[in-house]
């Protein structure tokens, strides 16, 4: 109810703010009996962590995951997994101008109103710092998925206005912002540098494949397969709109061009996205998600503070030009987090 | 669990077959005491029925509403409301030749591979008369929400590659089309009638603003407001796509250029959309949704059959050349229903 | 959240007001492909009807159920199934004089607390009446659990102070009262007759026994199988308590007496009524509920009306003597509903 | 879905086993802005603690509570609080020779049979220590409750067959077993004792009183007050039963017995047990549970192994001779955990 909670079977609720004490994540519903390696739950965090490259925030959280409970002897029990982030590299001072003042494209003024008290340091719960409670459930998901033979890969599609015009998956993890065009990649690069040296940033767009997941996931008519993952992706916060397949250029086409025709090998093409009705056809699924620029920019800015009084504000403070290279395994872990979930849901239909 | 359901508050459950005996809706969280005129409640049915007007589909349902349970001498009592809608203009025989048949764009195929059987008449279940049952309890939703001074408004923006220029807010229902631009509006008319001949179909995009939605409304931090209205956008079956204010547009967006800026009148311009981190600002909602072109068409399609065998098919009966006309009403009304269980959650929230 | 819905994967919400159009069931999550004899369904709800006998209330309900929706060529879909019945005996005149005043035992006094209004013919949404789409959903979950090799039985112990001493199953549905002892059975009809001539009424036990439950079925910590059974159980409205096994007789047991040891062929006694740590162990399944005396009788009671002045009432109407030969039904149906979602939920947990 | 939450609006999930790294919970739906004094969850925690006198077990916990998010400057924020309780005496070697035999009475068979894996060590999972995590939530929960005039109080009424004759409400925190009759109470302590020398246990019954409920707490249908506090009560390890009012004695009442008349100064008598039709009706709610002998026991039993071979078992530790002392404030949590989230869902049926 109160929103800290997704799934139905497989299960998460995230905690913590940006400078308290911890954040994680409670996972529950998860499989008992597999094999979970601390080591590939820490690569996904080591994705999402701040300080990983010239591009990201330099403030330095090392992200060590601490499993507190739902593991013995190297295997899920079945029981909730909790798995703690301590917060080390924290700077509250650097938030005491901003305890009054509501800085422009954050939450400040709106979480003040809903809550009426907020934790203003570093956005408190309001901070990217939440998700990586959801790469931690994430990895156990993707770990899930596995077995199943799904595979999930995002990357940045474009940047700063630069658009990748190449696929190059391999390459993917091997540039700091995750781009899947090599030549698109440096420019990106180049253009992140300008903007920090501006006091700037820029937004990008972000795709998402999915491959392996069998015909029959999703549920209708509320929780179809792709209202989970918009839901979700849209609980990103810097996400502000998502779109399946063809998405948005559907608006142009006729019926007779949108409709993915079918032979004995399967489907013909695929603006579906590889979703229909709701419920995945075997088909790759892919959507692409619109990552808006970090709010947080050190350029000066007008705003109001919690007087009423107008002014001035510029935000110091440690940030990314570019959200997209570190939303990236978020996007991946709140997808394996939905099918994962949706998988477990066609197994309790179905059981006998 | 099975995906019937949405909502935690005001929760509705939608049930019914597009060629069984009736559609309908469980509104469950109504408050107590509120008069529910049953015109009201048939005025949304009535944009949203078939046969309205020479752009839709010639099916003939009257859609009068049967409140089964809920209401006391005209007022609501807090307990559920169910609303059953009767099918009456059936022709299931016409479905015969597709019991068999895949259609492309249609979601025959993957309900045969998540339930291992159908009923095929008229799509079953994945009908868009599933969501008469919506639109009925979105009424209700809608009714709850004037008394909170919340107005919503959705349009066609863009049809068959037609774009709105203008915006004239009360000749939206003046035309069949509910498009908010006179001039675009006759093009788009022209269009359908086109396509209908030609036995094709065409996509568009549909607007939504909703005005006097208090700020502090969504539930960080899954169930933030975007997030829950692109899991009920996305939840109507012909939507592929959803952004929020300025969105994909932000991707070629600086964060100087995006961020909304503030003074003691309120945001200065609106790219969130109304909407940051997750919960309302107080400033207009806006979003945007992609509205596929109709799967059924009558150009013939090459597709499959259960028994794996290649054919082609033409799919007859009775369709609409572009769903967004009727779509409007459905996404008003799941937009109501969002809005209202937020509301009802912020409530819980804050009791005392 | 308004307390209508019942269940996590197979998920039933019934609606309706005794003397409304209808009652009714709404069941989600009910496995596809399997066959549903209307008859099946019809047998569960004669058997809770009234007027079936010389010990129940002479309201006539015939309770013939309709199937609006969920079943396709005989067998369900997947989808959700909507079952309605339609009341027909009703004489809400008869309620006039109570339409101010507050029966004594009824929730008449804490509806109108709740909802600030309430619809006072039979009771409204209050009735017994509402379990009969209990009894229609819980058909379709003892169907289901016939294919999993579970049996559920239920009786009366005890009524109006008269015990059964021997436990005869084949007679339990031969006798009005749905004693399993044939001369108890004989007693409490007679003790029967006496109380509706004399205008009062009696409580009594019923228990309940569930025979092939595999080992495993219950959900730690929170959703226990003992614990959703007796939140299933006290949401029916005459029960007053519950206890499984040796139940509250433990409190005077040494630990050495109340353990059930086992050997190689499984437990050698059953105090702990089939269920330890809230997961089913293999053994029979036991509980027992007490059922309070009706709360209607036609003895004169002293009450307050709406307008806060004493007032004597008589309860006239139609109505059970003893309401456990009819809650019977409503208990096996409480039952199955409750492990049928366990089941799924075991499932989801350990699909792959 | 997998059991380890509970509550709507107000919400709390336990993670944790006996005897991993710590024991918790994330309560969620917390009102913002309400001072919690971490020495009056303490308090809470110091009642149910181990090792806290002659009758309790000798395992020392100090239970000391680190709340690690939802708080900030003294107060909450609505966000959630995760309470973390380290685990700091345990001796999981303790239980090596039962990592393969089955406990009587314990859930160590259930679980093998649920999960296919389990950490035997303490219990993990199944262990009353889990309960730690919901008696820091219920001190949450109880904290609200006093701004609505609550007050909540539990005592043991029989233990071992010795029954409480007086109630004096003053003297149950002055005796350790937690009795309201000062008599009793000393009998209470010597039969312990006795107990303990012998290498045995006993069971109890535990009452629970509430006052303050406004009428027209709980929600009709399947979530009444009496249901959900049956579930939070039957989800307690040792609870095999629960009565409400007159309970299990109301089988051999009239009607016009039980009844409880009323005149303009409210209920003249309370059978009901200030619950009627699910709903609160204002007057005190009452209620008793029965309480299993303690499992853990010295003497030796006939048990089976993981091999399906018999075996004798001697369950050495640490352990409570009587569950009764320690239970009582976790039956005051749940009642609170209940209460509070079925106030916030009154809230929110009536926002407006």
């Amino acid at each position: 109810m109160a929103g800290s909670t997704y799934g139905e079977v497989f299960k998460l609720t995230t905690f913590g703010e940006s400078h308290g004490e911890a954040v994680g994540v409670i996972v529950d519903g998860v499989t008992p009996g597999v094999e979970i390696d601390n080591a590939y739950i820490q690569k996904q965090m080591d994705r999402r962590k701040p300080g990983q490259s010239s591009v990201t925030t330099p403030r330095k959280e090392y992200d060590t995951i601490n499993i507190v409970s739902g593991i013995y002897d190297g295997k899920t029990t079945g029981t909730p997994m909790c798995i703690l982030l301590y917060n080390t590299d924290m700077k509250p001072e650097a938030y005491d101008d901003i305890r009054n003042a509501f800085r422009p494209g954050h939450a400040d003024y709106t979480y003040l109103q809903k809550y009426g008290i907020r934790d203003h340091r570093g956005s408190g719960r309001a901070s990217g710092r939440e998700t990586a409670g959801r790469v931690a459930a994430g990895a156990v998901a993707r770990k899930l998925l596995e077995r199943r033979g799904v595979e999930i890969v995002a990357y940045t599609k474009s940047l700063g206005g630069i658009k990748c015009e190449t696929y190059d998956e391999s390459y993917i993890e091997q540039n700091p912002v995750r781009a899947c065009d090599p030549v698109a990649a440096e420019k990106m690069i180049n253009r992140i540098h300008e903007l920090a040296a501006a006091g700037d940033s820029c937004g990008g767009i972000v795709e998402c494949r999915i491959r392996g997941v069998k015909p029959g996931i999703g549920e209708p008519v509320f929780d179809k397969l792709d209202a989970e993952l918009a839901k979700a992706m849209l609980s990103i916060g810097a996400v502000k709109g998502i779109e399946f397949g063809a998405g948005f250029a559907a608006a142009e086409m006729l019926g007779s061009e949108h409709n993915d025709p079918m032979d004995a090998s399967g489907f013909l093409s695929n603006n579906a996205g590889g979703i229909v009705g709701g419920i995945s056809n075997g088909a790759e699924i892919v959507f692409r998600v619109v990552v808006k620029p970090t709010s947080s920019i050190s350029k000066p800015q007008q705003t109001m503070n919690v007087r009423g009084e107008e002014q001035t504000i510029v935000t110091i403070g440690r940030h990314d030009p570019s959200i997209c290279p570190r939303i990236i395994p978020v996007v991946e872990a709140m997808a394996s987090i939905v099918l994962e979930d949706l998988y477990k849901r066609q197994g309790a239909l179905h059981d006998q």
